[in-house]
C-alpha cells in the first residue's frame, strides 16, 4: 500500500503541445499488459538527460549518452520497454538496443540518433528485440496528447500506481505547462537520476540551460531518494522542451527563468517523492532532514546513513521508538571529527536527544505517537555548520522481502 | 535457524590457565537470564583492544579506552553486561560505567582502572547500575576457569546460539591454548571489531606485539563481516595474554610468533563467522570473495556493496539466481573506472557473468543449484590487478525484519 498517493487523474494532467505518446502491449515479457512507451516530439524540441553511475549500466543508458551528444539534443521520441532492464547483457544488448532505434526512426521518417532507448525490468536476460520492435507500429498508432497516465501505466515494474506529475503557471504573459512520469520501487538509490522519469514542459528552453536544469533538478529530487540503497544500472531523467508553447526561456538571470526552473524541479519532487511513497513494501514516508552541517556533502553522509540503516528502518516499520538506532547511525556516517554532544535530534516536534544522550523532557509515548504517524520527519542538527540537506526515504518491511525474493517468479 | 552451526559443547573449549570467568543473573533487563559475566585474571596478564569507530561509542568504550592507557594493558579483570548498550546516555552512562569498574575493583582488591568494562543491548537507556552492582558478587563466586560456555551465554542478545571458539597447538616445545567467546547478530558491521569479542591465550606475548595483532586479527576476521552494514556503538574485541602457560613471544620474526600469531586469529574468524552464521534471520552463509583488484580497499568496497545491496541478499533468501543484482552491486561500488567488459563473476564453481554480459554456457538450473545451497561463495575476478579480500555476510529474511521491528517488545 503506497503511503498517501493515490492514482492518477487523467483530468489533471495538463498536457505538453508538441508531445504525443502511445502504448502498446508488446508481451515483453508476460502476455496482455501494457509494456511499451513511445513519446513523440515534433521537429524542435530539445531534450537533455542524466544518467545512472552505475559501472554496470544497461546499454539503453549507453544509446542515451551517444545519442544525445550525436544529435545536439534534438531528440524526436523516447522508446520505453519494461519487463527487461537490457542491462549486463553485453554486446548483445547494445546491439538491440541500436536496432530498436534504427527500427522506430524507419517508422518515424527520422535519424536513429535523434531516438533515445530505455529499458526496466530483470537484469542479465536478453531483449526480446523481435517482440519489441513488433509492438512499434501499434504504439504509433496510439500516440496523443493525453496519454499521460497510460503511459506511466507501460513504464511500471513492481510500482503499484503509475506516477505522474503536471502543473501549470503563468510565467511572464505566457501559461507553460510541466507534466512528468516516472517509474521505480525497489533498486531506488539513484545517482544522477531515478530508474525512469521524463519531464516536459512547452517552453523553449536554451540547450545549456536545458542540460543544467535537468542536472539540478534531479539533484534536488531523484537524487534525494531511496529505498533500498542500490544504484540501478538504468536510471534516467530526462527533461524535453517542446519549443511548442509561448515561453521563450535563453537567460538564466531572467524572472521567468527562476519561475520554470522551480516549476520543473516541483514536478521532478513530486515524482520522485511518489516513488519513495510507493517504495518496496513502504508503509512509511519518511523525511530526513540533516541542518548545521559543515557541507552539504556531510548532510548527505548522515542523511542516507540514518536512511539506509536497515536497524531504523525496521523500528519505522514497526512504530518503535527505538530511537538510539538513530543516533547510531549518525556515528558510523564516517564524519570522523563529529562531537556526538552537539547534537540535537528530533522526531517531528519531539526531542528526543541532545548532549550525547537522551533528552531530560523525552518522554516514550511522545516518540510512540509520532512513530505511529505514516509521515515523520528526522531531524538532525549536527551544530558544526550551516549546511544543510533533505532525504526521503520509506520503511522496511516484510513487504520488501517477499516482493525481492519473488521478484522474477 | 544459524547456518551449520552448533551449540557449543564444553568439553571441546581449553581453558586458558591464568584466567576464570564467572556469571551472574542480575535482572539487568529480564528477569532470570544470566545477563552478568566477569572475566578475572591472574597477576601478569595483559590486554589489548580495539574498539568501534562509531563517533556516537558507547560509555563502556570510552573507559576501555582510558583504562587500557591507565593501566599499561596491566588489565584484571572484564565485566560485561547484556540488555542495556549504555550508549547514547551521555554523563550519567559514563558515571556509570566508571563506578562499575570502581566497585568490581574494591570486591578484588585492584585499581579501578584495571578493569575493562563492557555492555550490549538497547542504546539510549541507561544502565540500571544498582542491579549490575549487586550481581557482582555471584558472579565472582562462580568463577572458574572451565566456565566459557556459560560466558558466552551470558553476553548473548539476538544470539539463538552462544558463540565460542577455543583451539590448541603446541609451538617449540610448548602447549598453547586460545579460547574465545563473541555476541552479535544484528546491528554488525563491524569497524575495528565486533560487537563483543574476547580471545585469551595463555601465552606471554609482549605488548607491542598484541596490539598489533589485536589489530590485524580483527582486520581478519571481524572487519571482515556483516550483517546489516550498521556499525555498532559498542563493537570492542579485547586478546588477552596471561602469561600463564610455558610459550613466551616477544621477536615478532620467530617462528613460534607467527604461528601464534595464525592461531589467534584462527579462533578470532571462528567467532566472526559464527556471528553471520548467526546472523538476524540468517539462512544462508555467503562468502564474498573478490580477487584481481587494484587494492585491497578497492576489493573491499566491492565485497561490501555485494553483501550490503538489500537485493542481492533477498535473492539468496529466495534461492533465486537472479545474478544481475550482483552485478548491479558491483557497478555502484565506488569503483569509478571499472571496466565491466573485464571482470568475470563466478557462483561457487559456475561462471555466471563474462565480458559485461551472461556468460555463455550459464544455465538458469546451475545457477538455481547454487542458489539452493546454505553456503554459497560469490567470486568476483575484476582483473585489474593482484589485491584481493574476503567478505563473510547472510542473507536477508521476513526474520531479519520481524527480529528487529519486535526487538524491544
Amino acid at each position: 500500500m503506497p503511503v498517501n498517493l493515490a492514482a492518477p487523474d487523467p483530468s489533471a494532467l495538463h498536457p505538453v503541445a508538441g508531445l504525443e505518446l502511445g502504448t502498446a502491449r508488446a508481451g515483453i515479457r508476460k502476455p496482455g499488459r501494457r509494456d511499451l512507451l513511445v513519446v513523440h516530439m515534433a521537429e524542435g524540441a530539445r531534450a537533455a538527460g542524466v544518467f545512472t553511475r552505475n559501472r554496470f549500466c544497461a546499454a539503453p543508458v549507453i544509446v542515451c549518452r551517444e545519442h544525445l551528444v550525436a544529435s545536439a539534443g534534438a531528440i524526436r521520441a523516447l522508446v520505453v520497454n519494461t519487463g527487461c532492464a537490457n542491462a549486463g547483457t553485453g554486446a548483445q544488448g547494445l546491439a538491440s538496443a541500436r536496432q530498436t532505434c534504427v527500427d522506430l526512426a524507419g517508422l518515424l521518417g527520422c535519424e536513429p540518433s535523434a531516438i533515445l532507448p530505455f529499458s526496466t525490468g530483470v537484469i542479465l536476460e536478453h531483449l526480446p528485440l523481435e517482440r519489441l520492435v513488433a509492438g512499434l507500429p501499434a504504439a504509433l498508432d496510439d500516440l496523443a496528447a493525453n496519454n499521460w497516465a497510460q503511459a506511466a501505466e507501460a513504464i511500471m515494474t513492481t510500482d503499484t500506481i503509475p506516477k505522474v506529475a503536471s502543473r501549470q503557471a503563468t510565467i511572464g504573459s505566457a501559461q507553460v505547462s510541466v507534466t512528468g512520469i516516472a517509474k521505480g520501487a525497489g533498486m531506488i538509490r539513484p545517482n544522477m537520476a531515478t530508474m525512469l522519469g521524463f519531464v516536459a514542459t512547452d517552453a523553449a528552453i536554451a540547450p545549456k540551460l536545458l542540460q543544467r536544469w535537468v542536472q539540478e533538478a534531479a539533484d534536488e529530487s531523484f537524487n534525494r531518494i531511496t529505498v533500498d540503497g542500490d544504484t540501478s544500472t538504468n536510471d534516467s531523467f530526462v527533461l524535453v522542451a517542446t519549443g511548442a508553447g509561448a515561453l521563450r526561456v535563453a537567460d538564466e538571470a531572467s524572472p521567468e527563468a527562476g519561475e520554470l526552473r522551480a516549476l520543473i524541479t516541483a514536478v521532478a519532487r513530486d515524482l520522485a517523492t511518489a516513488i519513495v511513497r510507493d517504495g518496496e513494501g513502504a508503509t512509511k514516508f519518511i523525511t530526513v532532514r540533516i541542518e548545521g552541517a559543515r557541507s552539504e556533502t556531510e548532510a548527505a553522509a548522515v542523511a542516507y546513513a540514518i536512511a539506509h540503516s536497515p536497524l531504523v528502518k525496521t523500528a519505522f516499520f514497526a512504530s518503535d521508538p527505538n530511537l538510539g538506532r538513530i543516533l547510531a547511525a549518525i556515528g558510523y556516517a564516517g564524519v570522523d571529527d563529529l562531537e556526538v554532544d552537539g547534537i540535537d535530534l528530533y522526531l517531528d516536534d519531539v526531542h528526543v536527544a541532545t548532549a550525547g544522550g537522551r533528552h531530560p523532557d523525552y518522554r516514550e509515548e511522545d516518540g510512540q505517537r509520532v512513530m505511529k504517524q505514516a509521515e515523520i520527519t528526522v531531524r538532525a542538527l549536527l551544530g558544526r555548520g550551516s549546511a544543510a540537506t533533505t532525504v526521503w526515504t520509506c520503511d522496511l518491511s516484510h513487504d520488501y522481502v517477499s516482493i525481492n525474493a519473488d521478484y522474477r517468479s
